[in-house]
């Protein structure tokens, strides 16, 4: 088992990565302290593991909610839905929510955990590639709003994140690849070691090998904990863990939420923002070509759909977190390894890149497959 | 002007308290310090007082969201309201959210302001005398839960507090008594002074007489954020602001919210922690006819209404969030001017208390006129 902590004085707390760990009664009952646990999960994943978390906490007061599957359901109704559960079985502030699912599930019973009286312990249990590399650590916690994704939240750090790589086995294929969007983000934005080891182990990740896991989670996780570590609110830095998401957002916005996964959206935003970055001179034709090409061998779309008009996505794009004075910030790349936050770049470029279909001047022409 | 600062280090904040003060356009100018400012009030309060701040801030883009008035409206719904009208205007994450208004108002507006884009600035203008001495100091923000008051929230500190005392001349005579159950409420639990001075004074402050009033929200606001300094999370001391709020959150709930005003609901409150502190002995039956006549001079009620059965009152009080391990854990007086968080009464007692219209033994009866 592998411990990587995230380093934030009192509200710091232990990321646990290893083979079996829902199974390990005794961990899980030091990562929640509480008596009382609510559980929270969705209908994918709570038939396959929370029968062997309940088992875990049988001395406890353990309570679950299931949600329906999706980015649809991230929603302030699903925020109810935890707080009657909460209400209804006479859970107290020193109660403990456990979010045992993805990205969706962490985010929303993160908020919940955030909201209940005020705040709670949390505990993220993530079952999905994209929420043990990215979602689950960190604190981000939130809830879509019609008008834009993540716009209600919290910051709320969990107590302790267990990342058990089984449960990687029986994510489905679309899911998997997803996830591998935000792990090759790592490498782009602050990691160019790891990008070149991506580029050499890919095959194995996408075979699911235990050591190409075991590496792509634990080097993903050491990088988003360092940058939590130096800015939790996300004041400086932590911006540039945004890079892809400007664009990702956008289209996710666009299409309707759950129609592309976080992670595919995500992996077209990289390459959008690779295509920015090139037409700008920050990196050359041929990194761009790399980007691309692994974003494409991790079966993952390198392009906004053709749906999504550049209107469309601009317009999107406006209610961006990280906008100031009306100006669309984003996260560009200036090699690989190295991103900054800008936005001094001309407009004509981003409209460019926004043209569904229209390959950059001076770039290899790129169109991932939509997903299924 | 009077100026008391709340000690919060890098989240401390002024309360500004004076006559006028909503027309002073550089002190507003001041207390708002962004470009994008969204003005949050409702349909009593707006049409009395919005028009002045949109005067002051016309060089800014300010926004206003008018909610209806009343605590029935203290909902998820109403921030997801504020939400959208955020959304709508593009507001980024540099902007302020005002509230111009009451509890109601500043609670749901200041929970917004807490999960908009994950926290933006907050400033309130609170136009009751129950929020400019209790609930626009201290950063608590909250919507209800049909199951529970103020289930659902945060801890947001604003960046300043303008209480202009002349908005107190204008509000009706029922609003205007149920904020005085907050302010004998800070002579009950730690100011025996101020209590002395409530009973010599009161015929002055129901007057609306200014000097009077002036000192009442200023003592107030000190004993506040004094209190709210030294234990911002409520970890310790702070629980003891919740005196007779057990009481009245179980009584709001169970009439149904916005039935008696919260104020109402805590003087009844006051009155039943009075009569179990009595019939544990803590305090002479004389202190308790003391403080049940000040409540009744008020013009304020003295016993939980008629409809409200002990069962349900009892159901009520244990969703409350200072409970442990199942506990209905009570803020009672020791004496007037001190007072304890308590789990160690006999049950019977509380029963006793939460028998509708039932005098305590050894005690004067006591029963406030029912609300309006």
């Amino acid at each position: 088992m592998i411990r990587i902590d995230v380093e934030l004085g009192a509200r710091g707390y232990p990321i646990f990565i290893g083979q079996g760990l829902l199974a390990d009664h005794s961990l899980l009952g030091r990562a929640v302290k509480t008596q009382q646990v609510m559980l929270v999960t969705n209908e994918r994943v709570g038939p396959l593991y929370a029968g062997a978390i309940e088992t875990a906490f049988q001395d406890r007061q353990l309570c679950r909610v299931t949600l329906p599957d999706g980015e649809a359901y991230k929603t302030l109704d699903s925020l109810s839905l935890i707080m009657t559960a909460l209400l209804q079985n006479r859970f107290e502030r020193g109660c403990t929510v456990v979010a045992l699912g993805g990205g969706v599930v962490g985010d929303v019973a993160g908020f919940a955990a955030a909201c209940y009286q005020r705040g709670v312990s949390f505990v993220q249990l993530p079952t999905t590639l994209l929420a043990q590399v990215d979602s689950a650590v960190g604190g981000k916690t939130a809830v879509n709003h019609p008008l834009g994704k993540n716009m209600i939240g919290a910051f709320h750090q969990p107590v302790a994140v267990v990342a058990d790589l089984a449960t990687l086995t029986t994510l489905d294929e679309r899911e998997f690849r997803a996830g591998l969007a935000e792990v090759i983000k790592y490498g782009l934005l602050r990691d160019r070691e790891f990008f070149d080891w991506l580029e050499s182990n890919l095959d194995s990740l996408l075979a699911r090998e235990v050591g190409a896991l075991t590496h792509a989670v634990r080097r993903s996780c050491e990088n988003k904990a360092s940058v939590v570590g130096a800015d939790e609110q996300e004041s400086g830095e932590r911006a540039l863990l945004n890079l892809g998401h400007t664009f990702g957002h956008a289209i996710e916005n666009v299409l309707g939420y759950g129609v592309w996964l976080h992670g595919e959206a995500v992996a077209a935003g990289l390459c959008m923002a690779a295509q920015i970055s090139t037409l700008l001179g920050n990196i050359a034709p041929t990194t761009h070509d790399r980007i691309v090409q692994l974003v494409e061998r991790a079966g993952l779309p390198t392009a906004a759909p053709e749906a999504a008009s550049a209107s469309a996505l601009l317009a999107a794009m406006s209610v961006d977190k990280k906008n100031r004075g009306g100006r669309i910030r984003l996260v560009l790349l200036d090699a690989i390894g190295h991103a900054s936050l800008r936005e001094d770049y001309p407009h004509a470029a981003l409209l460019e890149v926004l043209q569904p279909g229209a390959p950059p001047s001076g770039v290899a022409t790129a169109s991932g497959p939509p997903p299924a």
